[in-house]
């Protein structure tokens, strides 16, 4: 086999055989194939595609060339929840305490990543004291008695999927569905869980700009996982407009404690009580061990008792006392919870305020996460530290009646000079209508 | 100016201006560009194509790489021929003695190359002491002084060219029309002559497999040398079919040699008539200084005359004695002309004969070549050795009507062993009919 004639075949928009995919992915992984015909092979496949068998195979190529986790040690059934990456993303922080406060485990790994701002490992580390790189044993004995556990990657998986995404990052070859489906499925199958629930985002500030990308990617994703045996349900939510009203990393725990206060956003708890239920209800189809297919009605109803139960842990503070338990389990200052002055803040608070009255329509997510990532709240490179004080706050948002002079947003700056170049990107992100506009719809569909 | 920006430009099928393009050549050629976003741009390119103008400005960047070969040393304007590639090519050694003889100038820089048999320089080596690396000062001489001169390329012409053309080779990105364009025009245009005559090869043993696309890499080329100031002249002839009845380094020039007797092949003598007739007409227009659109009619002219000129070369034996003259000139056993056995010969002769009664057609000059290439012939990788005694000697061709075990080709082997391969694969490159087969159009279209 020649790597050359695998660049052709697929170039000529031709269908590789399992075997061809296993000796691409090996051959890179080990080296034997250099960059410059991976990034070929890579821009042919970004045109041509992959069909659903294909991308399966990259998909589990993918998972061999590393380690794959083994949650057996820990009691039940494990869910994982991925996000395709949004702005104001906190879910994590709300969905984790409500779900183990509901009794289910979660035993979460997660990363730092690149973005608008840090991941859920950067967010929690604003928290003082947090520690979030456990042992492979303390974070299975922390699920097992607490029910929940976050923590930083551990052993060296899918090492094919970290060469392969520099590749792409560096040539321009990201948007390419399969290869966001493979990328993201080998991770989440190595990491171990039975069940995975995936939020496939759509919109401005999303990988996927419209429906019918989100759909296909969901599609192809659901369709692995539950290939290799990994029951995979993906809802699709909007993302023209960041979630929830904060940008940037202490704020967005802030807000994340609020919503388990039951103060926060409907848009965060409606999201994470809906992804939430989907884990929960995942596990529990799994428990009854029923087949695909026979399945989809008992989904569905399982899912809507889930999404109960979840409410009830807001509404009984369950789900806040389990988000104290937490922190203090992995030695964070859990007295942030009732006094938000210990998280760091910023220098400076910056009000923006509207140009002319009527109606906010956000149209472009991303535009409002930069506003916080040129203030150092994001990480352009791998390597670039994170300012955990910084961030915008968005006070009015899509469907909101504003008049000329109020304040519809603040930024939290430590950087006088990048606080008018946040205000730009900020006010590039949304529009004042005449007339009224209506909200966002921002869970779409359930793809399963 | 950053290559993502600009390989995800021509992902998106954008059009890159000159400043984008000189960017890519210069930083590829000095190494600022790597390998793997260099590839990953040459696939968008392969896809989404470059127009007239892109394919010029890479030409021209291209060019400005290395050196440019100066030829005002040599008396006259100058004329060079280059074929985009066929099976059984020995027209530069008929035709520059033609040409020479009718009194044109002669400067020609030739390659080694890869293919089924070596490139010209290969095949003159096979004339005992033939000398094919001259002095810069020895070859202006021997034009002025015979008109006709022959050397391997000398200094640094379009390093540009020979970086992006092993990267193509190693990634699959070779059928590209302007990237073939661009490649061949640098080339000839760093070479220095005035005048470029351009045979573009159609059909199985061809870059190009239809007259469709040797159109369009015809026009691409001809409006780019038109653009920078060389009267670009293209014919499109036929290559289902080896051109004339060898393929093999010595066998071609006896029937050069042959061909220049007058007794060659119809085809051969064909091509050549044809060709070196427009490098006259281009050299005779660019004389009389007339413009492009103005003389379309006034080339057609000077084409017959040139044409009957060179007929008159073979007829009264000046040809033959100018490669007589050019072989001594260069330290070549001009005895060779008159006795063949001088030549480099094979071990052994093998004959191919009918299967069956009917009409031969060839349809795969390709794998004609290959049932030399597999005997030694030609060049896999750039420092594979040559066999010069070794090639396939046509008997019949298209239209030919043949009985069951007649002769219809000879193998030249010094390889037993690979006999039988050669015989199959020159047998996947004829099929015999029934019915009367016609014989091939050989000159399909000029462009200019």
């Amino acid at each position: 086999m020649r790597m050359y004639d695998l660049i052709v075949k697929k170039r000529d928009g031709g269908e590789l055989t399992r075997e061809e995919i296993d000796y691409i992915i090996e051959g890179y992984t080990d080296g034997d194939i250099p960059d410059y015909q991976m990034s070929a092979w890579l821009m042919a496949v970004f045109y041509k595609g992959m069909n659903a068998r294909e991308t399966a195979d990259m998909t589990m190529a993918m998972v061999r060339s590393g380690d794959m986790l083994d949650l057996s040690a820990i009691n039940g059934i494990k869910a994982d929840k991925h996000s395709t990456g949004g702005v104001g993303d906190k879910v994590t922080l709300v969905l984790a305490p409500m779900v183990a406060a509901a009794g289910v485990p979660v035993a979460k790994m997660s990363g730092r990543g690149l973005g608008h701002t840090g991941g859920t490992i950067d967010k929690l580390e604003s928290i003082p004291g947090f520690n979030t790189s456990l042992t492979e044993d303390t974070f299975v004995k922390q699920v097992n008695s607490i029910k929940i556990a976050l923590t930083g990657q551990t052993g060296n998986l899918t090492p094919a999927d970290k060469k392969i995404y520099a590749l792409r990052d560096a040539t321009g070859i990201v948007d390419s569905i399969p290869l966001i489906a493979s990328s993201i499925m080998s991770k989440k199958i190595a990491a171990g869980a039975q069940v995975i629930v995936l939020d496939v985002t759509c919109g401005s500030g999303a990988f996927m700009h419209n429906i019918e990308d989100a759909r296909k990617l969901a599609r192809l994703m659901v369709d692995i996982g539950d290939n290799v045996g990994r029951r995979t349900i993906a809802v699709i939510t909007d993302m023209d407009e960041p979630l929830g009203n904060t940008v940037g990393n202490a704020m967005e725990v802030i807000e994340a404690v609020e919503t388990l206060k039951g103060r926060g956003s409907r848009d965060v708890l409606d999201v994470c009580l809906e992804l939430g239920a989907w884990m929960i209800a995942g596990i529990e189809a799994d428990m009854a061990d029923t087949g695909k297919a026979a399945d989809r009605q008992m989904l569905e109803q399982l899912h809507d008792k889930a999404y109960e139960r979840l409410e009830t842990t807001i509404k009984d503070g369950s789900a806040l006392d389990k988000f104290r338990e937490w922190i203090t389990a992995q030695n964070g200052n859990s007295a942030v919870i009732d006094d938000y002055s210990l998280f760091p803040s910023s220098k400076y608070i910056y009000d923006v305020k509207a140009d002319r009255t009527g109606y906010i329509r956000y149209t472009r997510a991303d535009e409002a996460g930069m506003a916080s990532m040129v203030l150092g709240g994001g990480r352009a490179k791998k390597d670039d530290a994170v300012n955990p004080a910084v961030g915008v706050e968005i006070c009015a948002k899509t469907g909101d009646y504003v008049h000329q002079g109020d304040v519809i947003a603040r930024i939290h700056s430590d950087d006088e000079k990048m606080t008018a170049e946040s205000e730009k990107r900020l006010k590039n992100a949304f529009v004042i209508e005449d007339n009224e506009v209506e909200r966002n719809m921002l869970i779409k569909e359930i793809v399963f």
